[in-house]
């Protein structure tokens, strides 16, 4: 029966070069092989099995992610693998941990802040995991607005020492991953005051646990905050609560990339530019979108595998139903994810790009780019998790009631994921930010300021609000310039119209916050116009491989235009388009539709994930669906026994009528 | 501390009064009064405990069940509460459980399709609870598609007995409620056989365990089939899978109220119309939208209470920042799932008056009314679920990072609740259906047939076409018949357009294929027309109360106004209205967030839901919400130990670099 590919006359049907495809997602051929090694790596290794996550209580949970973290970092060691093959591997171990918080924000942290004498002496201990850190920002009181933080850490000239202490209940640390069982080190971010006044927040490296017996140390309460959404999900990771008791360290643990504080107490400003610090932004944002596509992109691949393998309704002569994906109302919520999946893939490799690009401009001295691809990171980091989570949890819904079992795996993938949606920016706040960055735009048009990067379009502003959409037929709408400047013209109108209602407004932060809900919806489109335009820009590139740049072309339009019908409201009322050539754009997605069907299943299968990371039965590679799901029922410990544990008490006194004596 | 209300100047602002208000909500005083014992009935009694759910293991979770349900039974035996009150007892315990399918599905089954004598038979047994009972349809290769069931019924003459029988594996029945570890008996659904011919789907008392010692009998196999979406949620149930090897039943146990099949072998009809099982789906359903507006508006509660006592940004001269309730965008965003709560409330009434109505016209004979009934509450069932399960999620998102930790009661919430997306009819199947009742409507327009119930508009479709939408000032959108004209004219003309292009196709159920998509978009319209026109008419009836029936004139025009800006492309598109309404529409929009926001606590505080029953440390009455979250981090079983399970084997040798000897 394993041996049986039941999805092999659907990947038959593929009219491209999977294995070329597979290259296009990977990004190149090198990160195809270390992907794949590394992936086969973790699948092949008894050690990293998670299919039973759903099923452990909380310690059971946390202690088998402990000695997962501990394995992983034993076949890094011994198999001295290089800091690429470490990363793809813990991406594939696939298991939310402290590890992620060290290697992704602790080290950061102390690289991108610390002094290059502070990097020396801390960098090696942790590098060797000597030493365990997490990143201490966030509040109980205080996420989303860092500069409201309460720790204070106030410089002692007595001593030499900066005194960490939490003054309220509302400034313990709330949330840091990492920092409730494990971390013996944290960056702990607090409010500066020195001579009596304060100077902004600042991090300071401090110590949380003894090295010796894991006791956390004087003055330090430290815990974690409980259980989070989903079976498994985030529960492996020990988010943690933090209060200071006038915990005291020495001056050098502040890092002072930027500020110093003197011997005498003074603060010094360094010559390191502090828009560094919106550097470090870029970057995790960045890594923010290109996860977006990998989350999305495992939703999608069980979706759409098992969309061919179920069958529902319909059935002909021979008595066999239709197979899901055929239905239209199927491919009209699928295809769009999958397309978005490719979308947000590309838009990630682009802004990769762009913060290489950002940091070398900032090593010389160029911060001209800075604001916008700061803007520009902000609105995709909040439109691609935004559009992940929610499809996520439709993707559940595409495989009917099966999804919503945790064999599934769209469940727990849905709970790991949405945080995503809040970390690192809110993904509202975020959006205004972008909001503000494209009403400045706007307002410095005529000032001969050009606007720059993915705003460069607003140049063109006065042709935008004039242009008229030239569609007269279905096939119209698969001309790039056509659909470039559909999003343009919307985006550009949309922003100069909430330009023009701000302006009606005496006090503009008033009118800001009074229109901040449309404003949002003019980000929206904004960072809509990217996507598109960065998949279209790369279909202009050379992708060799039999048939796939036209799969490609397929899902291109295929985003385009459902965001067409998607966001209709904005496109006719700008006067972007007409009803007509809205109803247009609907008969090409179907058309689209229809070329995508059949090559469905390659194309998820171009993500190259093993069953052990994908993590669900509907979604297995061959598509033995049904077997595996029954064979996997009776793992469940309520199966251990036939008749369960409380019968005896509760059910059997109710049968028998016996329940008014019953102690219970 | 516990005896401050943090939310008392919130409720010192409302300008209604609220206690008339918790009677509109709650449908009578007397329904109120029912409804306020019980909840605190199980409120203080510490048995029905639930805040520990996430933390317990399956089966522990599970056995906590069984004791709550044996504990309410004994409750309700001792108290002598009445059906009403058990059933508000039941819902208030707010824990799925076997009893809700025992009660709620296996005796309506038994009620609806057996004869007198099987009612009398075996209503008491299962009144008594000496036999429980559960509702075994779905089979884990069919969903939604009931006749397609595989699962056989062959009577034998020779013993004047059925067979029932799984002849496949995806036969086995997989998802009933009750069925894995606790139900006696099941309602089953199977395939007739005689005389070697096939006589459709028929449910068939089948007794599954021993009734003394709980073991299967001969010939089932029955388990629970796993893990579910969710902490606690819905893992309290025991959905079950159940195979049949040739297992005999008496004749009599096939419910046999419609179909007879006799001593001999043939199937005999009775004169009780077979339309009675329309009337028990328009039952189920209509509970379902009651269902909906209870979970909205619990998640609407708690959202609204935390971004009340939330602050972030915006500290003014004193340092404090401004509550989140008061930026546009978080009342762009929670205001309408409030006035959405409301509006649900209502068109449930509506529903089951229309149940009513519908059930008495039956026993007259009179099936007139059945097919619009039908397709109404079908249509009304998806909507409202979709929109419910979307909604808990965004009330997560509003609550910001601590939504996501399960003491926000949101996760939970969440998962439990997005089932009903999928049973009882899948909502996309559930909106096709209701558009090939309205493409039948519009094509029998011509012929005389006036169309009834909630599509009479249909029969103005010639004005409806027409019509010009009269608003030329924001105010305008406040009068009932300018809102309602333009939900039936955009419903009328989605309608009639999406038949137009059905026609063009010369094979007509192809054509429905092709266009189901947008079929669905013709259905959603209609459905949130009859919405809307039901709030619009529960305000022209009397509603005393100082102010109540002005919070609810709010509402309804934000009901309505958020889903003209939200499906603007239907309305601009069909020419129902023009970009500068649309705009109107969103200014008085703003206007009404304004007069909303005053009495947003007392809104909610209008459901009048016990803490315990909220389940939400964010939701908590007194809002003293970030004191309450540190004590209940303390709990979490990670917090058992300072240094945690798993430290000595799996971190100690990582930090003093002794992995690589290290057996993991």
């Amino acid at each position: 029966m394993g041996t049986v590919d039941h999805l092999a006359p659907e990947r038959n049907k593929a009219q491209f070069d999977v294995e070329e495809m597979k290259i296009v997602w990977a990004g190149s051929r090198h990160a195809l092989e270390v992907s794949d090694r590394m992936a086969r790596l973790v699948a092949s290794d008894p050690a990293f099995r998670k299919d039973n996550r759903p099923m452990l209580g909380r310690k059971e949970l946390f202690k088998n992610t402990l000695r997962k973290a501990a394995h992983a970092w034993k076949r890094i060691i011994e198999l001295r693998l290089s800091e690429e093959e470490a990363g793809r591997l813990r991406f594939y171990v696939d298991e939310a941990a402290f590890t992620d918080l060290h290697w992704g924000m602790f080290i950061p942290a102390i690289r991108g802040q610390g002094t290059e004498e502070q990097q020396k002496k801390w960098l090696p201990l942790a590098h060797k995991m000597q030493i365990i850190g997490c990143y201490a920002q966030t509040e109980l009181g205080h996420g989303s607005n860092v500069q409201g933080l309460e720790t204070t850490a106030t410089f002692d000239p007595e001593t030499d020492e900066f005194v960490i202490h939490s003054p309220t209940l509302t400034s313990s640390k709330w949330w840091p991953g990492g920092l409730g069982k494990v971390s013996t080190h944290a960056v702990v971010y607090a409010r500066l005051i020195t001579g009596g006044k304060e100077h902004g927040v600042h991090g300071f490296i401090v110590q949380l646990r003894s090295l010796d017996d894991h006791m956390p140390l004087p003055g330090i309460t430290v815990g974690d905050i409980g259980m989070k959404f989903g079976n498994g999900a985030y529960n492996t990771m020990d988010n943690g609560v933090l209060r200071f008791e006038h915990v005291r360290i020495p001056r050098d643990q502040m890092l002072q990339r930027v500020l110093q504080v003197t011997r005498e107490g003074k603060c010094v400003e360094s010559n390191v530019p502090r828009q560094l610090i919106y550097g470090t932004m870029v970057y995790v944002r960045q890594t923010i979108v290109a996860d977006a596509s990998c989350a999305l992109s495992r939703a999608v691949c069980i979706a759409t595998r098992y969309s061919a393998v179920r069958r529902q309704f319909g059935a002909d002569g021979d008595g066999v139903e239709t197979q899901v994906i055929d239905y239209k109302t199927q491919q009209n919520r699928l295809f769009p994810l999958l397309a978005s999946a490719y979308a947000f893939r590309f838009v990630g490799e682009w802004l990769n790009w762009l913060y290489r690009d950002v940091t070398q401009r900032l090593q010389a001295n160029d911060f001209s780019t800075l604001p916008e691809a700061h803007a520009c990171t902000a609105g995709l980091k909040s439109l691609t998790t935004t559009f992940t989570a929610d499809a996520i949890e439709e993707c559940r819904k595409l495989c009917g009631g099966h999804g919503y079992l945790c064999a599934s795996g769209l469940p727990e993938l849905f709970a790991v994921y949405v945080p995503a949606c809040t970390y690192e920016g809110d993904n509202v706040v975020l959006l205004l930010q972008v909001a503000r960055f494209l009403m400045k735009t706007v307002s410095q048009l005529g000032s001969g300021k050009k606007p720059v990067g993915t705003t460069a379009y607003m140049a063109r502003v006065e042709d935008l609000l004039q242009c008229r959409c030239s569609v007269t037929k279905a096939e119209d709408w698969l001309k790039p310039n056509v659909v470039l400047e559909a999003f343009e013209a919307r985006s550009a109108r949309m922003c100069v119209a909430r330009a023009q209602s701000l302006s009606k407004f005496s006090n503009p932060e008033q009118g800001f916050a009074e229109l901040s809900a449309n404003l949002v919806e003019a980000s929206i489109a904004h960072c809509q116009l990217i996507v598109v335009s960065k998949f279209i820009e790369k279909l202009q590139q050379n992708i060799p491989g039999k048939g796939v740049k036209d799969q490609l072309q397929n899902l291109c339009y295929i985003y385009a235009l459902n965001l067409v019908q998607k966001h209709l409201g904005d496109f006719l009322s700008t006067g972007c388009i007409t009803p007509k050539q809205a109803t247009l754009a609907n008969d090409q997605l179907r058309s689209l539709y229809t070329q995508v069907r059949p090559n469905a299943i390659a194309l998820v299968d171009a993500f190259n994930y093993t069953d052990h990371y994908l993590g669900s039965i509907l979604g297995c590679y061959d598509g033995n669906v049904y077997q595996k799901l029954y064979d996997g029922a009776w793992k469940d410990p309520l199966n251990d026994s036939v008749v369960p544990d409380g019968y005896h008490e509760f059910v059997r006194p109710m049968l028998k009528q016996q329940l008014r004596n019953a102690r219970l």
